[in-house]
């Protein structure tokens, strides 16, 4: 982020005629802005766009979701269709949606050939028995995102939003947050949580499955790209890739639920001052979510509840950052409407 | 509110292609719009309306605030300017803003004589030393807001949302909800907060101010009508007048911070059931608002640490219930996308 812009609108946002303090989160929010967008006062937010990355985890036949994995194919159908919670959001709030199937564990056909035209593979392998990807389709699946995301900007996108899709995933996410927060087999329980809604018993089968994964990669977790191969799963690795490409573009990213921000710190550790180009837009159930936002220095915009995935929080609070746009553009500077006794040539 | 309305967006709720649960408050806003428009889904909030009532309180001459009182006047021109933080916001969220002269001690000369037609009386009484309106002039302002809502709703607006304006307003305010929930003198500093930004000699002085009032009115505080009359002023007067209307008319109203909820907690009292047609939009730091709607059993939607007023809290959730409603009528119901097998003469 360029100093000198976010300096110039905490200037102008000193200036407006408001109490001091008075916009709150919304003040910080268009300093943020006007310091990625390098423009003070920062440009409306005309193209936002998301992009959901889809793809299966071989966890899911372990008894970690409430839902069986075929779901997921029949989710990327739906958002083809636009009928899906993040569709009918994205459409309220003038929001670009794109589905890329990375590694749906289904042939997805008669789907439009693009939406699996960047697909790594079927599947990922189960991570608490084996690398759920190999290294070159950890390599691969980067480069996709990375791909996407200079395409959303090549296009125009001022802002870029994650959105996940996928059976089982909160599972690698939260192995992710692990990895990236240092923590071991034996803190598996403070990072799982509930997803979609497992009961007890599938939350104790999902911390087991954690505590295994985590056991059995031991210190290959301390690098981020070996973290990806090994706990992580195409989907994942291609929303890092994306994260990456946008913020080394200078685009802001608003980041979702947990696999948006797992990925996000996990892209923080591969290139560190990614999070500066990051804001959170909805604050997840899941506890990983909230140690890797803590870990990060962000503070979720939004705390509705919802546990959708999708994009979905991201989608929600994309009004509130065009909130913060419109205050630091559009209302009056205290010196335009008191101005001092006019001096100089033009003073009358 | 419409119960069987409610009752079927609850179904249709649960019949989402979502995880149950899964939407949080953005589930239960879309059941209770459907309750308060009684129709299911409910229709899309394309005309919502604010109306900012705008005043001026006696007490700002007694140290409680930490601006001077003209600043009243001259943010009443800023509105109709349309320069001020919650044009912007309205600006943004395509939301209408109408700014009220109630008792702005201020003639506001060259303004659309629209803005103080109907103008109840210049300034109000400082509550701790004299009532601040006579018995009349609170009726005269409870009919001026019923008035502007009837008009609103006339015109088509589907959402109603309250703002205010008036140097000094935190204190009537706070009073309206110490008087609302049985609190009394020893309690003032319960209800007191710092407004605008006072400092802690400005926060005794409001708390003495409070105190005085609460002991100088006594029993009076029992009748909401009363209390308006004793404790309030003509813009809160009015601000009550209007939620009276727009609820009673059964149009559904977005609150804002402490002045809009205070009048609301009152509008409670004078027509118990009033509260059912309000949602809150936002959390403000002044303690009186959170122990409002704790007792009007409202939570907000948002709580960006905005302290502006003007509505601006309220115009910012706007988007929220939009999303609310975009997912209650576009989202696909699992019937719909896993249909049984066709029954009947119509199946094949």
């Amino acid at each position: 982020p360029d100093s000198a812009s976010a300096g110039a609108a905490a200037e102008r946002l000193a200036g407006l005629a408001v109490p001091a303090g008075a916009l709150g989160r919304l003040g910080e929010l268009g300093v943020w802005l006007s310091g990625v967008q390098g423009q003070c006062p920062p440009r409306p937010l005309d193209d936002v766009r998301l992009v959901i990355f889809a793809g299966d985890h071989g966890v899911a036949g372990h008894g970690v979701s409430a839902y069986p994995p075929a779901i997921t194919a029949a989710m990327v159908r739906t958002f083809v269709a636009g009928r899906a919670g993040v569709n009918a959001l994205a459409a309220a709030h003038d929001v670009r949606v794109r589905v890329l199937d990375v590694g749906v564990d289904d042939d997805l056909e008669g789907l439009p050939a693009e939406v699996s035209a960047d697909k790594v593979r079927r599947g990922s392998g189960a991570i608490h028995l084996e690398d759920a990807l190999s290294a070159e389709e950890t390599q691969q699946a980067l480069a996709v995102g990375r791909r996407v995301a200079e395409r959303e900007i090549a296009e125009g996108a001022q802002l870029l939003l994650s959105g996940d899709m996928g059976i089982g995933n909160t599972t690698p996410a939260a192995a992710l947050v692990a990895a990236g927060l240092g923590l071991g087999a034996a803190d598996a329980a403070l990072v799982a949580g509930r997803g979609t809604g497992v009961d007890d018993a599938g939350l104790d089968r999902k911390t087991a499955v954690l505590a295994e994964a985590l056991a059995r990669v031991g210190e290959r977790a301390t690098d981020p790209v070996e973290t990806l191969t090994a706990l992580g799963s195409a989907d994942l690795a291609a929303t890092v890739g994306y994260l990456l490409a946008a913020t080394q573009a200078g685009v802001p990213v608003l980041l979702d639920g947990l696999m948006s921000v797992a990925c996000a710190l996990t892209a923080e550790r591969i290139a560190p001052g990614t999070a500066a180009w990051c804001t959170a837009g909805h604050r997840s159930p899941e506890p990983a979510q909230s140690l890797a936002l803590a870990h990060l220095g962000l503070e979720p915009l939004l705390d509705l509840g919802m546990r959708l995935g999708e994009g979905s929080g991201a989608v929600t609070a994309v009004p509130v950052l065009r909130s913060a746009v419109s205050l630091l553009r559009d209302v009056a500077l205290l010196s335009e409407l008191m101005p001092e006794a006019p001096t100089g040539p033009a003073g009358a």
